[in-house]
């Protein structure tokens, strides 16, 4: 590597770009300290969106949550981030195409291990999972965040690194007013990287959704603050209760 | 759990709190969506500091920075954090003191592994990493961002949960103008678990500083956007080429 760093930064269109209000002047005189209000409002109004509107995204904006995504701290600054941008909707119909199927193998499943369970109980629980399948798959566009296997902290990346960036994609989508949902298991890994044929090196974080919500939900149950903060020891601190669950 | 949804969200100071700024206008009209420019700077800012000045970090800052880090998503709505505040200055002492004895301990291995490595440029670097550990703990505050092994999702709170509310509690900082960093290695795991006596039950994430910087570091070497964007597949897509370090 002949580049310099100087070089490295100004080639990655950094210190002409959205780094250059950067200043080393105290916190208080900081730009970004101005409002820390507004910042905050930010985070409280992320929720996950299980519906969308068809509603396009603009490229411009998708460059622009993508490029936040990528700010977030990185083990040894390797960046081993790649971000999976799915449009096709022929893709798209792919996955809830699979992804129903399996749902359905689970609920196969599920009524021959509860025979007891009501055959009304299981199709309503069915027939909800099959609404929130069908919800996550009404976004016009899908990211998937990966990591690279083959980076030099290849265990950091998937423990820290991928998490993060796709946290900071998830806020900055909802710093434009679009809604996300950070899937796992909602959409499984297996049907991504089948459908969507991601090389074996690189691993899956999550897959998100991103558009226009169709409604914002309702706001779900937060502990108190003060039940998960602890100062000097966590002796004498009593455990988070289970919080009962209904999407 | 006899408590209603609604009474619970009014327990957890949810409506009447950040979050009764939410609406379920389009996303053109929402308040957050009016100046996305805002936000994305802030993910740029975000830098990680390894020197900070003694300035003390109120409390009431630190509620609101550790109010925005749990509000991540969190799977089946565990919210499986604890968030442990050091500000003793003992304690700080202790973990430095142990940190710079496990360094001295890596590189007197170093030194028997790399015989042919010139003592002077070993001792360079084990000055350098002194440095770099004295930056660290020169903050006024520590929060040790944790989880708890027993919640109902475990797995799913260390890969995912964690990492997003250290993601979101450093931009939160930031937001005020404090400077953080994502330690792992930096302050080892052992060492915070034994000299704060952690809990067995609790998995650390990351612990990181909290304080004004003594400066903001220059801006680091970042990727271009597009190594890291592809669209609708990954084949034919470059993998990232692997980045110099240097702190």
């Amino acid at each position: 590597m002949t580049t310099t760093r100087r070089q490295m930064i100004q080639y990655a269109g950094v210190t002409g770009g959205v780094l250059a209000g950067i200043s080393s002047a105290p916190a208080a005189a900081d730009p970004a300290a101005t409002s820390p209000a507004a910042f905050l409002g930010l985070f409280a109004k992320r929720q996950t969106v299980r519906k969308y509107k068809p509603d396009p995204v603009p490229e411009e904006h998708l460059q622009q949550i993508l490029d936040a995504a990528r700010r977030g701290p990185t083990c040894m600054n390797q960046q081993p981030w790649k971000f999976l941008v799915v449009r096709d909707k022929a893709k798209i119909s792919a996955m809830r195409t699979a992804t129903l199927a399996s749902l359905a193998k689970r609920f196969e499943k599920n009524a021959a291990d509860n025979k007891q369970m009501k055959a009304q109980e299981l199709e309503s629980r069915r027939a909800k999972s099959v609404r929130m399948i069908d919800g996550y798959f009404s976004a016009p566009v899908y990211v998937v965040v990966l990591v690279d296997s083959e980076s030099s902290c290849s265990g950091y990346a998937l423990k820290h690194d991928g998490p993060i960036a796709a946290a900071y994609l998830m806020l900055a989508a909802r710093a434009f007013g679009y809604g996300t949902a950070y899937l796992t298991d909602g959409i499984p890994d297996q049907i991504t990287r089948e459908v969507l044929a991601i090389p074996s090196r690189y691993q899956r974080i999550c897959i998100t959704p991103v558009g226009v919500p169709d409604g914002w939900p309702e706001p779900v149950f937060k502990r108190k603050l003060e039940e998960m903060v602890a100062y000097e020891t966590l002796h004498g601190h009593p455990p988070n209760q289970p919080v009962p669950y209904n999407p």
